[in-house]
């Protein structure tokens, strides 16, 4: 199927998907029959531009690579903010990947709303507007006809949610273990070769894996919001924020790493939620001591792993990349092509 | 959708598959629109039935529990070989799971060569034709307008072509390595423990892992065969039985065992192949030694696992289990469920 595409933000994750987009075309094309135009961007500080017939993107990346803005474009429509260019242009799928504040999920939530009310598929990697309202958001979407797709929210390019849809399907699941942020997971890493927290810390600001702030990671918030995700998604049970017990990594000293090897276990940081007997779900982020023969204490480094417990399969993992510019951009091209398959055939 | 199906071979898989759709009847009509009735069984020991209103499973696997033949079934048409099955019942599915020769793929090769040319569709968890001619039988398929499904060949229940497919679609997948065979990675497991090969091989062949002849686990034939079915399926080249480099764990010696472990390593029998930069593939199943952070050196027990070297997403690795009854028979529904997606839409 044909696609009209609008960027809604144009940082990393958008230039990355860009790429892919431009590198895979004809493979996208053959492979998958998925075709598309990307007729609009609206970035609050690249600029904006539209043009009905489709952009030239290659264009597009250098310029933004030279730092200039997007009204210096050659031709097309300038200066639509998010919400006309959502609403007033031709495309048909919004890719919604502006910076956005995870405590209201906003500017994207509005975007994505405003969206799906105007009939227009939405991809977006955005965290805040899944945690807060996923459920809301779906049937939205749903009751709109359209397609809406957010698989880089929880382990970025490793495709997780589309794996629970797809590739499990046929299956309940009744609960999830796993290791959900990859900055913990490098610091216990290095921790576990004898490197002290604070240098292990500082080795993961360096490589680009933790903020300059690393509360979010180390204190375990990340995590958190990936388990609501998950048990709203994938259990399809109402989870928020303050139902979720947590505790970071801060407290593991060296003598704990030290103690855990000699019992043949690894620390590392894990994000579980189960549906209990009652319909309940009993969710927590928390330091868990894991022998050596579960699947996930052999994932070190910034790697992430996800286990399903199904009724058909039993326990299930899936391990890869949890983050990273272009895995990200890629997340949505998994979108992209799950969309086409929803509505291209 | 509404599927007329038909059983050719009727032993614990078909069962297995049977009691999954019984219990599951609703919950796949109301979640994937996916509805039923068996029409047919053709079974060579147990002989056959067909209504082409359909049967009353329920019945029919009391029957067989109880040691009845199909003939005694109280309706229908009785006496109707596999063929004519095929050929001449309404059913529009075979479901292929007869006790077939690894060797020449046959009966089963021509039961599903027979349903394709006739326009049905096929899932089927037997090996040997897809170790033969699974690019082949694809392309009939495709000509036909019609399914072919194997999903339970490789891990059994375990979906990994169907993630190969949908799961990492957008991927260049240029390689893999995996524990495709869980006898030996049970035994291996158990000689990690200080059992000795021989003890634990028949705590293997107590517990149904292994056969009366352990050949084709212990010498890497069941892991050959997985290896040259992913080369052609996934890595989508040709690949035969004797291209592959070969070597089972017979030699590995508890002295080996010990020797890895100190080194922070564990032995595993590990099925790979890799596109080459002139396009060739090599492959070998052969013991390798893993560092235990391979995330296959952590999976333990009768249990499989697959790494997927990606272009976009660089290593994702799926565990699950690989054998088992109700297992094998869910690979059956897995596929069942995909075709639906593919044809019900």
């Amino acid at each position: 199927m044909n696609y009209k595409l609008a960027f809604i933000g144009f940082g990393v994750v958008g230039q990355g998907l860009t790429e892919i987009l431009l590198e895979k075309e004809d493979m996208l094309a053959e492979k998958y029959d998925f075709h598309y135009a990307v007729v609009a961007i609206s970035d609050i500080m690249k600029g904006s531009v539209y043009d009905e017939n489709g952009l030239d993107m290659e264009k597009i990346l250098d310029m933004v690579k030279d730092g200039k803005k997007l009204d210096e474009y050659p031709s097309g429509v300038k200066g639509m903010d998010a919400l006309t260019t959502i609403k007033e242009t031709n495309a048909d799928t919004i890719i919604e990947v502006t910076f956005t504040d995870v405590k209201t999920g906003e500017p994207a939530l509005t975007h994505i709303k405003t969206a799906l009310d105007a009939g227009k598929n939405v991809v977006s990697t955005n965290k805040g507007p899944v945690v807060k309202q996923a459920v809301d958001l779906l049937e939205k979407a749903k009751s709109n006809n359209v397609y809406y797709g957010f698989e880089g929210v929880v382990l970025s390019g490793t495709p997780v949610l589309n794996l629970v849809k797809h590739t499990l399907a046929g299956n309940k699941i009744s609960g999830f273990k796993g290791i959900l942020n990859g900055t913990t997971n490098y610091i216990l890493t290095r921790m576990e070769e004898g490197m002290p927290y604070d240098d292990a810390l500082k080795k993961a600001q360096e490589l680009g894996y933790a903020e300059a702030d690393p509360t979010g990671d180390v204190e375990g918030l990340d995590a958190l919001g990936k388990v609501v995700i998950l048990t709203n998604v994938v259990l399809e049970r109402k989870l928020s924020w303050e139902d979720v017990e947590r505790k970071g990594i801060t407290e593991i000293t060296e003598d704990d790493i030290k103690k855990a090897k000699e019992e043949g276990k690894r620390w590392k940081l894990i994000g579980r939620a189960e549906v209990q007997s009652d319909g309940s779900v009993k969710a927590k982020v928390w330091p868990e001591k894991l022998p050596l023969n579960d699947p996930l204490a052999g994932v070190g480094e910034a790697i992430n792993a996800l286990t399903f417990n199904t009724d058909e399969l039993g326990s299930v993992t899936i391990v890869g990349p949890g983050a990273g510019k272009r895995e990200t951009g890629f997340s949505l091209l998994i979108d992209l092509l799950e969309m086409n398959r929803k509505l291209g055939t």
